[in-house]
């Protein structure tokens, strides 16, 4: 099966399993572990926070975060395509209690008067405060979009300007680094907390990372306990995720070759609608006529393809590691047969 | 001072003091009080319901209305322009912890095909199920737009369809129903819990009710102490809400009649843009060019008039008891006025 | 009837009413109401805070202050007797989220030492810091017991000195002082923020106070909007909690000779369990014989005289301005016939 | 070091890490992973329960379980000893929002007749109902007790009579089987939903199952979506899981023999209380004179073996698969030796 459902699906690599083996192992919620804390350390140098918490998902790094930011105010803004709006159980109001503007995006990126005017300052007779102002990048649901810099710099000034903390879901930040060709740290300097997963493109079996100031992470190490996210033998996955942190970002511009590749073989297949955006970072997402999606994603099944619709309208392919050329080559083959059959 | 401003302006009449001076008196807390009793029957007669609570507000009542739902779900849909999203300091995710999906309304209705998108079923991977929708007639930030009853019926449909609760903001539930020209049970029946406020057009001091199934009356008056909304000698305002409730609907249709009045003299008006919609209840908002609505407000207060600007660019004037024609009269003399003055 | 269930029966005096009839009046949710603004500023100077909010009960008053100390940590702690951890819904995790630590209390008191176990300081691996520790003076479930000034004194010592804000819900506070002869800011002064009632002894017929510094009242003011407690024409109430914080606290003390005169009246009596402590203020707990006090609650009630059961082996009586001496003697005589026919 | 802490620094057993090793993946979080599925369903039918959830931990059991309890009330009662009160972060108040009774208990029993006055039934002005009792076996702080089965089903009958659901946070669920000479669903079969983790005593290197009805663990489902909980290649941990379930039970008789060794060496030292209860289990609990216990964690670290203290008047041991007989002995002797110097 070739399975571009998600990056997610990535399977450790040889080194990572020797690093699990090998692993220093203490209980890292008793008095802490060598190798998480290793793990902590080295991406908060390379992030450029003062600081890191070693979590079980990218979902519990947003969780988490929320609640330490969730002290300064009563509610949160978010873009209404954000995973974090529509992906994470709603955590953001279930755990932390706080009220979510949602507003529209375009591909992942926000209007700067519109979210100016959703974040509100101070308490009024209308509500509290927003303590957060959330973004996404590079953006799941707009098809893997990477934000500017500029605009992420734009945003963060508008937060801070009406005293709201920015945290930034980088659930696929190296992807984000790789496609605009800098140092993850330059997009991380715009988040007051930032979260990015050791899983997904960077191929880790779990966890994430969650970094901002020393104080935040103090909070953050509190509230990971009261979520239950403290792990005891938590070493074996941090060794994985350092083998990741450390190898990893490198190899994902192939994927992002890849992904355009297919962009190419595909964009102009009968099955696709025209005039879409070509893909950034790993993720494609295809228009297609309203309906078809399910439909197609069925077809390519046979053809031991496995993809996701994206809603009755989209298709969403995901390249990572284990799709090579070889696959990209099967994948057109696919759709072409397919549009074959179609007509 | 001729006050535009709301409402709730309005002072209770000399029958409600009256009233209030004669009341029987309990302790609501303790072992009720005759007089709120009376008032909560009378109300959930008149409304087709089986049972109805005393609380302090409007907002009160949709809290309470929220905290009771919330045990079905974890999510709510609120169209973006409705009160409890921006005006009740998020009290649906801060007191109940719900999720808000906000969709947008135009004049005060949801497309429905929106809406069903934004219910969610049953548990998944996703998160939990919607609890509650939430709607409002007569819908103030559109300006006192009455959905009709089709709508509401729709909204209903859609939503139960679904395994959702749909609560009705009806603070000015009478205004509506006096526009349409029905009773108000009619518009109360297509939701699982209504809100209708005794202050406001209907000009008692304080008070709303919260109507509903017997079971979630019972259930909404222990949150209402946790709330803290029980009230002691609450017979006092219950009975100014009695005489509200039984003389007070009727003459709702006066305020409307100066509204559309006021319309008809100040929509040529060259402080006023074009082309907008007559007002339906006692509300009329008028569209001004951008940023000219606090200069206005503040030009009228110099004529003794007192209104509120709702954003940059509209002006928003609420009829009630309190002005009669000549207020009316002056009115649209002082827009003239400074008609002349803004050429 | 004789009606000792509550102080809480109380009706307005004559003043209140004239008082409430002549108010001026203004929509304190809109721009604020003088009447409302006149008792808040008074109580804030009588009581020696910055600035005071009218909320609508005792309650809410208690779950304000709850939600706004709970963004400096995630715990408080009670004393297990009080009325915040029994008879208020819960409102302190229920609303603000806090866990509470509730621990044993001995006439109102709780041991210090165990108060400062209970209390966490700042964030660890087992939780978040206490954000509030409650006290409540007079006690009512111990009988209307008055701490020390002393004793509060070290509560907020021992409180402050571990990074809690100190809460003093103070229902009965001028009964306390009036039975420690002090000013009631003496007690205040102890309490970061602090809750008294208008209503109860003091007679107006809904409404307490909510005192604090100006940034908490601030916050409170958002949360009162938050829970549905901002009001419309408050100034009546207002006026009403005026007439009662001038002219009422005074007369407590006859309330308090009254309740001692009912003690040395049924002390003796075989109904009656010996070996009690006297009342300090205007509540009587009588311990009888296991099982007895419904029984005692139903016969009295035939002798036209009202109280409660407090458990199945307690008696609470509680004396209040429409308890006269003649009132005192006709309690002690039904006592005294129904020993009679116990025998 | 000889490192009786805590069982959880346990590491995995060679079996283990072939099984890590050679599991088959996907993703726990999209379509599903078999090996996860396969060790939720071996647990389910394990402990006689319909369903059951991998979690990351017994913390993360707990607070899902009382998210899912929370729909059908808004209290807890705990035992104020209990785990979920002291070291969870109090995640049954922050995450769930119910409101905290915590009830003594003496050797982790909680007493009947205060158990049933702490529960409270229907909605009423006191509050709202109780939704879960929480009962802990084989009991952490109370040195590893374990419950009688008599006993549990007594909670268990109490707690459902008056309309409450039953947790039973199982963390050491084998060992206390194992104490009892019974299987684990005779003690499983008392709670409506029981958490027991795979690490510990088991030796896995992290990890939880929560167990429950069909409908139970839906939901609870859903929450650990929102909680972060869901992992990626999940299928490694759980393959270590599978061969703790399988192969490590049977061994806990061997800690508890050594544990009651251990106390056998220990009980007539000079450092330590006399009188104290014998180890059901695998923790030792000893009393030493106040003051002593961190002293004594300190002299032993000298020695070579690492021990907590539990309070200034406790040291808490703790026997796991890396302790031997060899280790019981160096701890008597270095005992011994301090009990030397102490005179």
């Amino acid at each position: 099966m070739i399975d571009l459902r998600s990056d997610t699906v990535t399977r450790p690599t040889e080194a990572m399993w020797d690093a699990m083996r090998n692993a220093s192992l203490g209980d890292d919620t008793l008095e802490g572990d060598a190798t998480v804390q290793a793990l902590e350390q080295e991406a908060a140098t390379l992030l450029g926070k003062e600081d890191a918490l070693f979590v079980c998902s990218g979902t519990m790094g947003n969780a988490i975060a929320t609640l330490v930011h969730a002290c300064h105010g009563g509610e949160a803004v978010l873009d209404q395509e954000a995973h974090m709006a529509n992906s994470e159980g709603g955590g953001v109001s279930r755990l932390a209690g706080l009220f979510c503007r949602t507003i529209p995006s375009h591909r992942g990126e926000m209007n700067l008067e519109v979210l100016s005017d959703a974040i509100r300052s101070g308490y009024s007779r209308y509500g509290e405060p927003t303590a957060m102002v959330a973004i996404e990048t590079s953006h799941n649901a707009a098809g893997g979009c990477v934000q500017s810099l500029d605009y992420l710099a734009q945003v963060a000034s508008v937060a801070h300007e009406r005293g709201a903390a920015v945290h930034l879901d980088g659930a696929r930040l190296f992807n984000a680094a790789v496609a605009l060709g800098i140092d993850a740290r330059d997009i991380a300097q715009h988040g007051d907390s930032v979260t990015f997963c050791l899983s997904k493109g960077l191929s880790a079996p779990m966890g994430s990372i969650l970094l901002g100031s020393r104080e935040f992470i103090e909070r953050a190490r509190t509230f990971r306990r009261t979520i239950g996210g403290g792990l005891r033998q938590a070493g074996i996955m941090a060794a994985a995720g350092l083998v990741a942190l450390r190898t990893m970002p490198a190899r994902l511009a192939e994927d992002h070759r890849r992904t355009l590749l297919l962009w190419e073989r595909l964009r102009n297949s009968a099955l696709v609608e025209a005039g879409q955006y070509p893909p950034q970072t790993n993720i494609l997402r295809l228009a297609v006529p309203s309906g078809k999606a399910e439909n197609h994603v069925r077809q390519l099944a046979l053809h031991g393809i496995a993809i996701r619709a994206s809603g009755p309208c989209a298709l969403r392919l995901v390249v990572h590691r284990h799709i090579d050329d070889a696959a990209i080559d099967a994948v057109s083959h696919a759709f072409e047969a397919l549009a074959g059959c179609d007509r």
